[in-house]
């Protein structure tokens, strides 16, 4: 009878987890917020005015739910694409061909007709040496499934400077893409301080192909405009909702997301659905009877995909309160249907969190230890054990950073069992007595300033 | 024994059709072939200079293959588009949209900025009446599998002039396809003579969900630029290379693809496979140690995508000699596996022509009674039996008149395995003893001038 009794003191009530459930998968508002945002105020890059109608349609969404909001200062580089073209020039032997392509985020311009070389790795480009010198690098890989991103997004990020270095004068990159109608992909580079700055395009992996076929049978010189260009700093926000704990209010469990998205489209799926689903999450947590133990918080970082302000901001701002974060979760990969909850923390981690998600069954979602982290979450610095609601990434890098990252490519369905999932995680660690353990920094993580991961 | 003399007499000799077979699937040269037409010659709209490069390329190409090549001419109608753009403008509660958009083939330019109302069928734009006056019609509908190419296609050919007749100013429809990222597929429209002529594009699905989507919220205008136009018409060719039949030389049978394209891509699948598959047939036969005893007729088609002038053409020069062509095949439904031979004949043709084609069963190719036409064949009347080697085309309108219509979306195995279909088809029918049947001609077809089909 003891023991009873101290286990229903202990276990957790299953009923605000399936109220979140049914709220999320009845009458939730997921995808009509998404849509909102995508079909108003459409595209939100870092420092234009979608961003801005962005922060102030999330302010006015989280009082609406009935969370305490507040924006918090964010500034923010402000790139801005121009016109952009390209072709392949007709070659003695043959015709010329228009190049689908689109300029890597935070790039610079340039108009420049040159022959084009082609490079495999970074090391295959400083193996080029002065044969480089003048030319277009263009880069290829082999990228076919979504594990490939992480393999070659190295290329984006710092192609462009190690074909510079060996002086090239523009970068072409195959997109890095896991199917394509002639989309390009966009996505952020990186310029080191030591090489000069040339301009850089993703093309289409139909225009990648091309350009290794005519590399084939002959020199291949190519044109492109590109008529981007980086602006001063611009003023930006993060926007926070909150719902405060009842009895540890100091205790802060972190829900995220972006607002910010590419230019190209909609952001609908990157990351227009993690922004719809922890906006749901919180709004469905504000409106159960009971407020939960701790400090629920959602953050809508601004600047995740070109510079990554936000995140930085965030924990630059919350220095002194990150111990006190029991948990964090971002939303970050797309909408596909969720799989299953992964969590990076100490020992015992698991175990603790498991009972709590039982509500979580029917959606047959599980829970597991694995890599959880999220690049506005990085800068946090490893100290906050890190949750995740792991989706079905298939078609993920489809659509990625593409004008085809738009809202037909989001199921409603699965939308609001991601804000299920993530409502009955989050609410779990406001409530559960105790608070994960944490894991181990890893040796990078302990570096003062962590650096921002490309995205 | 005098029976085993009579089948032995009868019953087709396999070795010719085994060998074409191993040709084509082992040296075979249909995506070499493939692949110099769309990366060295790229689009062939009627008119262009890529076209008149394909009909050189050609007649070359036959030469060096041993068939005795001639081109005979065609007066084609010379599209060409210019520079095209579109936009969704800002609503007083939202922002504005581009739209991913390209002209019809044949239409005219313009440039204009009018209120979009929906419509969903001819009927139902008739039926808007005055209220579709000044506006812009879009032409939505639900195609989401292959089949819905045929059930919707009047929508892009006629649907500029329905809309014309109501007043409308343009026409927006979304693109005939089974998927998209973000590209628009165009095609030709025709315009009566009854209606003013209106600028008309088709936007990309997506495009077409956001325009359905903002419809639902309120008034939407759009802004149209296309700067498309018709020049006078100019020369042209198809091109012929014939095996010139052992026995019966004045008898023929008609293997056939088309030579131009449409100008958004290099025209792999539409219908540089086809061409390929062809005039790969064509070079097998003609490599036989025993020429077949009736002709082969390799005929690539000039202008099947926007008026079908070489399929006329075709029939016009050679009145007299449809009688004796004894069947025809049209190479235009990609490159996708080869499921099944069908043929439109008489009664027992099917009995006559299967035991020709055991070399086919290695590569799971059987023979069915069927719909075997060929936008091109429609000009002949239905005088002549018809034969289709049918491929998968579960994809075909994935990227079908569209940017994404590549090379790297052949499958060189499938392409190679189509090419020997049709070549053990082309032979058999060139080389057994009888003829196919004639199938009765429909009611359509009996009229003096059959309308050329949209495709």
């Amino acid at each position: 009878m003891l023991l009873a009794l101290l286990i229903l003191a202990t276990a957790p009530s299953p009923d605000p987890a399936r109220t979140l459930v049914g709220g999320a998968l009845t009458d939730g508002l997921a995808h009509a917020r998404l849509r909102e945002l995508t079909d108003t105020i459409g595209p939100r890059l870092s420092g234009s005015p979608g961003a801005e109608a962005a922060v102030q349609w999330a302010l006015k969404k989280f009082q609406q739910d009935g969370l305490a909001a507040r924006l918090e200062p964010v500034k923010v580089p402000h790139w801005v694409r121009g016109p952009e073209s390209g072709e392949i020039l007709p070659s003695p032997s043959g015709v010329g061909h228009p190049l689908a392509l689109t300029a890597l985020g935070n790039g610079v311009g340039g108009n420049v007709t040159a022959e084009v070389v082609e490079a495999r790795s970074l090391a295959e480009v400083a193996a080029l040496g002065a044969s480089a010198r003048g030319k277009i690098v263009f880069f290829d890989h082999p990228m076919s499934t979504p594990d490939g991103y992480g393999k070659f997004v190295d290329l984006r990020t710092h192609g462009p400077s190690a074909a510079a270095r060996v002086g090239a004068v523009a970068v072409l990159i195959r997109s890095l893409a896991t199917a394509s109608f002639r989309s390009p992909h966009t996505g952020m580079t990186s310029y080191d301080a030591d090489a000069p700055k040339i301009p850089a395009a993703a093309v289409s992996t139909e225009d990648a192909d091309l350009l290794h076929r005519l590399l084939q049978r002959g020199p291949v010189k190519a044109r492109i405009s590109l008529d981007c260009r980086m602006l001063p700093d611009a003023d930006s926000s993060n926007v926070i909702g909150e719902v405060r704990g009842r009895e540890k209010p100091e205790e802060v469990v972190l829900i995220g997301a972006h607002l910010d998205s590419w230019d190209l489209a909609q952001g609908a799926n990157d990351d227009g659905a993690g922004v719809a689903m922890v906006m749901e999450a919180g709004r469905l947590i504000a409106s159960l009877p009971q407020k939960p133990r701790r400090t629920l918080r959602v953050v809508l970082f601004m600047n995740e995909e070109n510079g990554l302000a936000g995140g930085k901001a965030y924990a630059a701002a919350h220095r002194e309160e990150i111990p006190r974060h029991v948990a964090a979760l971002e939303a970050d990969s797309g909408a596909g249907r969720p799989l299953v909850v992964r969590m990076r923390a100490g020992e015992g981690g698991v175990a603790l969190l498991k009972p709590w998600l039982s509500a979580l069954q029917s959606l047959e979602i599980g829970l597991e230890e694995g890599e959880a982290g999220g690049a506005d979450l990085g800068p946090l610095g490893g100290q906050v054990p890190l949750v995740l609601v792991h989706p079905d990434g298939t078609h993920y890098f489809d659509i990625h950073h593409s004008a085809a990252d738009t809202l037909d490519k989001i199921d409603p369905e699965n939308l609001a069992k991601g804000a299920a999932a993530i409502a009955v995680v989050a609410w779990s660690l406001a409530e559960m007595p105790e608070t994960l353990p944490r894991a181990p920094p890893r040796e990078r993580e302990k570096q003062a300033a962590p650096k921002p991961l490309a995205h």
